[in-house]
């Protein structure tokens, strides 16, 4: 059973009103957008990722989920990531997402190339977020 | 000058990645939807909304916000609430959204006006949301 | 009455699943979200406001909307919009939402401050933008 | 090479100017809610899906995109929409988003499964929805 110790790190995520739909529960494409603020945080915070002006961007080329039991605001979640596949210039993402009982409520994926702006290129990824990543190879 | 000693209501409100819009700041719309969460959140929490069964809804009828300085993603943002008005059935809350540096970015409102479902017309407050709404009169 | 003849441009705006909250209806939030986009694609495909790479943005910096009628995915809305005041460096936008039967389901207005991105200044509306801009004055 | 062609359904989807994320290009989430939009707005036009009030709703247990070329607002896209699975309880919609050009820009899928909101179990596909996804496998 994967638990929340099956991921490196932790983070909570704060749920919102209109994340919740016409069902009553988290839509399911909002389920993205926590594995997304979950991850660029990290790279920003940990790895000095620079959004507004760095020379190297991460896009996203392919994403995941499994929905397993529902989420609703208000309640919190926590996510847990890992890194599923390091490589020159891409990263795999794999993150869960557990209700306040710990269970396991989602789990997905997604894979970032990292690009240069300037030439649209891949590119290595830089050293500052290669070393944080590493630390949540599994 | 207002500041977060205004309100007498505080809650932290997460930003997420994709709250910022290419312009590099957290969009417009995005304000009214951190007012939102963070009325709901009390509703429910203190006040006993239930938004899924509950035989009374709030309905938006008016909200309005005046944004001072931006605020963006990954940064944390804190949200003010008071209550500017209360009626029999309606409810005016004030909002205001504050940076780290505790200076206030945004200020807004919205009104809901309190329904039965059934019916589709304006009911008085429930008591137990009334008390707590009663509390953050300013 | 206000109707859709009050204002001289029309857009169809495309309803989403998700625009919906739990209450089955579009939440408040995405009202703004209709107005920005209504307007953002006048100036750029009739101005020529360039969001990637132009030197002059629009900041929005107050917005309001009065909640008349309830709108549902997934019926069209036809939004229309007139500009209430043109000044040197801002524009105030005025817009209506109009559900299938031509009834005005909400009302709101947002102002765009025009602003240098180098300087972070404000700055004159440019030529292109001012004159399409003129057309909506009412 | 994949085209519309490989679609039996046709949609266009309105782009938003918060579809755009701060890399100016619509942000890898709200793939995932054009097919959202896309597919239940079939089920409810076609096949009398009742979102409001209906015993039977489509709960999605997985989705995953793969995405080519970026796309951003205010382009027009065009959804192709195909049945890759149809089951007794569950069906797999395969989607792809193409750009003016016609060039494939994503592609992807969700599966939903059907339950009945009173049990909360699976549910066969009602006959309305059935026959209307009928046409549309491959």
């Amino acid at each position: 059973m994967t638990t929340l110790a099956n991921y490196p790190l932790h983070q909570t995520v704060q749920t919102r009103w209109h994340d919740n739909d016409i069902y009553g529960h988290v839509n399911n494409v909002v389920y993205y957008s926590y594995f997304d603020s979950v991850v660029n945080r990290y790279l920003i915070e940990e790895g000095g990722l620079d959004i507004h002006n760095g020379e190297v961007v991460g896009f996203v080329v392919e994403s995941q989920c499994k929905y397993l039991k529902p989420l609703a605001y208000p309640e919190p979640v926590t996510a847990g990531l890992r890194v599923g596949k390091l490589g020159n210039s891409s990263v795999r993402y794999e993150l869960g997402l557990f209700n306040a009982a710990g269970e396991l409520c989602a789990e997905g994926y997604f894979i970032h190339v990292f690009v240069n702006k300037a030439s649209n290129t891949p590119t290595p990824i830089p050293e500052g977020i290669r070393s944080k990543l590493t630390l949540l190879v599994v």
